[in-house]
């Protein structure tokens, strides 16, 4: 009798589930739920305006994906829900909320419906950069050893800067607040009625560490008195390693699901972490990336090393045994969205049309026809910041080269490109840091969707380039981790390593870096890197002196 | 008896004739003529492609412009074509081409009509940059004299760049030219039958002064043997200043035109230096922007000055006993409509339709309610290289400040401001060499047109701009030069002066420098400046370095 593990996929805009026989890894049915709310980045539901740089969700819209597109998934082949054993998620990070301590997201009462702090803080929320420059600061000139594991730099995406914008602009809600929770671990909770935080989400975005701990009370008393005992109130919480069962389904989850209580819950995990098992991984020197609307890399090694700007490395974080490295960028897909709905003339969109292409597949086609270095154009990929390696969110998009004849096409390769430097910039700084990459594997939509978007990766990083034979990597992910929940006595398996090996899959055909197309980017991946340095590295910081007026002007608008 | 003079202003387009009141200024009547053939900037009438940046016109056109708005402007308002007493035109420049002795531009033999260089170079004719180089280059190891008049280099677009590419490229069109010539000379010799040249455009664009006449023997042999003898050969001809008569009408154009052969011809004069007087302006102090796809500025001086990146100074230039400066920028009007065709999404086309505007005026009134600083952008203004101060058409567009929530109107204003920072530029290069600047006038279609963009100018520069009260300034000039070469004894002025005086006006109202927006724009200025000089003064060349490489691979291509 076959069985069956249910994975869910919580993205940007939506959540997606995904239903695998355990034993084949086949995908025999997904769902996919648009979140109603998207990302609230200009105003709340009611109106309430957002300032710069904010994005929020609503948690509600992350139940209405499980009571939606569970059910879907089963009734679609019609198997007996007593044959599914095991549920994963996965989740954007960090991606956190403040909560009562029944799990009740603060949001979700009427008296703090209008307060942008009760809300989900989104992972791409950029509000909190002014606290996560307070925290390297203070850790800087206080040697705090924890610095050297994310690159030398807290990201302001991160959970501590999140958490101290609240109290420093909101301190009702912090006061309010019973639990400061990761999303996917808010989400386990309602699943399951456990609450433990998991090993991956506290390690790369809440500054723990297995051997170590969280920060100490001395460095969180220095950074705000109020923050003394954060961990042991707010913060409280076991954290469980990936791979081990949290629990299992409620009954009130069981019913709004059609699963049974016999269902294990995996520790939730995050959407690129889950996914380096999904493509066979798991062992050092291959370096998976996730592409959406942005990129987290996710890599292997053998021992701690501290590389300049990565996001962070975690033991035990991916694979247990390895160390797990974590780097990424901010805008990848974002960049072609943004270019499509801002730049794009309406004569493209006709041509597209009449082509019956979409505008991506049509402005990709025009795109390939380039060749490297025709355009004259080279782009800094930094329209959301940079995570890695220069850990900046105040940094700005550039691009130059324009002249009166470029196009379109030109501009939207140039971003692609921009991209793919960015990569390489990462795989460098990796491999010159002692966590060699040979080989790189992809997934997401654009792995499978583009293929010039690959061939450019290939030239730009002169590596070869693997793809996921899954469409929906992450999900697959989560629900290969809901099969080890469940374990090889239900019909599961016993760790990831054997899951993995099971189920873990890339296509046959792989992409190849072409040598005259490596020799040109070599060159221009050289201007990429000087302009990277001058307005990266403090050559010239216009980018966050324009910013600083930028919100000067918006403070005086607003008087 | 009233008496009336014409003026043609020969624009980049098309060909506009004024016909005007000799005593008033009322502008009477006017006639425009697109040309045929436009810019041939991808390739000949014959199909024959042109190389990258490459631009060309076709002579007939300018012929076409004379024949068909001349009868125009006289048959519009019915008067005695006996009582049009002078003529004048003005034209785009350097615009030169190779003739036969009769005049025959080479184009138009069929031998030549598939070759790129026996047409006329246009003004934006940027092919010819080595050339240019290469004369700097020699010019400054054997420190020629001529150097400093032009502010230290000679640009692409002048008269012996444009001449020498002809001589490297297609030497059998050098042997066959009986004389490279001005466009303006050109349609003048067609006019009258009289072969001049005019004292503005030799001694703007082909480095000929009144005291020490062209480069000597020496320095053209250094060049190329070829060129040893091109003085008293190809380019020989008497240079007459501006604002004498060159002669009167053929009876061949008379019978074109419907005009007597009574009409006096004044010497050619470029579109922008005959727009001074028709400012009203004959002294020092005031800098005139001719505002078009390019901006060109001139300004007089009491006494020669070496501006770095001026485009020249020429003693009786554009007033008698002033030495006249020019100055300007490659890519103004041109900018905006490049974003119009190139960067503009189909909805702000649906909303101007739906609001009856036409696409600029939609964007200028979007972007009218940005604060200066709102958007975070700075931009430099080289989509068509750099005019001054820098001389160098190899520069290239910039923009930079991107985020995910950049508009289209904030990228509009971003190009307007950073068209204003090239004017400040100028202005403070002027300003600090011993040629102060203390109001600006501003004439062109942008000046009528775009409150906007002359608020963000007085604003950038701090100064108060006033504003032709003509619509059509070059024509209005040239009329006044008519005027002038007809004589006071045939109801016309004995000098530009007494002309400019009773006929040359400006608007009332004018633009002033408001404290805060000028108090922001000074820290905007600043990071334009800083990005200026590192791009543009060898900081960082990677824009060249695009460039070479994009020739590169568009040589490679073509194999």
């Amino acid at each position: 009798m076959a069985k069956f593990a249910i994975g869910i996929d919580f993205g940007t805009l939506s959540g997606r589930a995904l239903l695998i026989d355990v034993k084949s890894g086949e995908t025999i049915a997904e769902s996919v739920k648009e979140y109603e709310h998207g990302v609230m980045d200009t105003h709340l539901p009611d109106g309430t305006a957002l300032g710069l740089d904010w994005a929020l969700q609503h948690p509600q819209d992350y139940i209405d994906v499980i009571a939606t597109t569970v059910p879907d998934v089963i009734r679609a082949v019609g198997i007996d829900s007593r044959d599914v054993i095991g549920l994963g998620i996965d989740f954007t990070a960090c991606t956190m909320l403040p909560v009562f301590a029944d799990g009740t997201p603060l949001c979700m009462l009427p008296e703090f419906a209008g307060e942008p702090h009760a809300y989900v803080k989104l992972w791409k929320h950029h509000a909190a950069q002014k606290q996560a420059n307070r925290i390297n600061e203070l850790a800087e000139a206080r040697g705090e050893a924890f610095l050297a594991r994310y690159g030398g730099k807290i990201s302001s995406e991160w959970f501590f800067p999140k958490m101290l914008q609240t109290l420093e602009e909101a301190p009702h809600v912090y006061v309010a607040a019973d639990l400061f929770l990761e999303a996917a671990d808010w989400v386990n909770f309602r699943l399951t009625g456990v609450m433990v935080r998991n090993s991956c989400t506290a390690g790369y975005k809440a500054i723990w560490n297995k051997r170590e701990g969280y920060p100490d009370k001395s460095f969180l008393r220095a950074l705000d008195p109020r923050l003394e005992h954060v961990i042991e109130t707010k913060m409280r919480g076991s954290i469980l390693p990936i791979g081990r069962c949290q629990g299992y389904l409620t009954p009130e989850i069981a019913r709004l699901t059609g699963l049974t209580t016999e269902v294990a819950v995996s520790v939730a995990n995050v959407d690129a972490h889950v996914s380096l098992p999904a493509v066979g991984v798991t062992g050092p020197g291959k370096m998976l990336m996730i592409l959406g609307t942005s990129t987290c890399d996710i890599l292997l090694g053998t021992e701690e090393a501290a590389v300049p700007g990565m996001c962070g490395v975690v033991e035990d974080g991916v694979v247990e045994g390895y160390f797990g490295f974590e780097a990424g960028q901010s805008c990848v897909g974002d960049h072609f969205n943004w270019f499509v709905d801002h730049a794009v003339p309406a004569s493209y969109l006709e041509d597209a049309k009449r082509l019956d292409r979409n505008i991506h597949d049509h402005l990709t086609t025009l795109a390939a026809a380039l060749h490297p270095g025709e355009s004259g154009l080279v782009a800094l990929d930094w329209w959301n910041g940079n995570r890695s390696v220069l850990v900046d969110a105040d940094l700005t998009g550039m691009m130059l080269g324009m002249t009166l004849r470029t196009k379109p096409e030109e501009q939207y390769r140039a971003l692609i490109e921009a991209t793919a430097y960015g990569t390489r910039m990462i795989v460098e700084t990796f491999t010159a840091n002692g966590v060699p990459i040979d080989e790189l594997y992809a997934c997401g939509g654009i792995a499978w969707k583009n293929p010039l978007f690959m061939q450019i990766y290939a030239d730009v990083t002169n590596r070869v380039i693997r793809i996921s034979a899954s469409k929906q990597t992450p999900a697959l992910g989560a629900a290969m981790f809901g099969a080890v929940a469940a374990g090889s006595h239900k019909g599961g398996y016993d760790s990831i390593v054997t899951a993995s090996a099971a189920l873990g899959k890339v296509k046959e055909e792989a992409y190849h870096p072409r040598p005259d197309a490596v020799a040109i980017y070599d060159k221009l991946f050289e201007e990429y890197r000087k302009l990277h340095d001058y307005f990266g590295r403090g050559g010239n910081d216009c980018m966050k002196r324009l910013k600083e007026i930028k919100e000067e002007v918006s403070r005086w608008k607003t008087i």
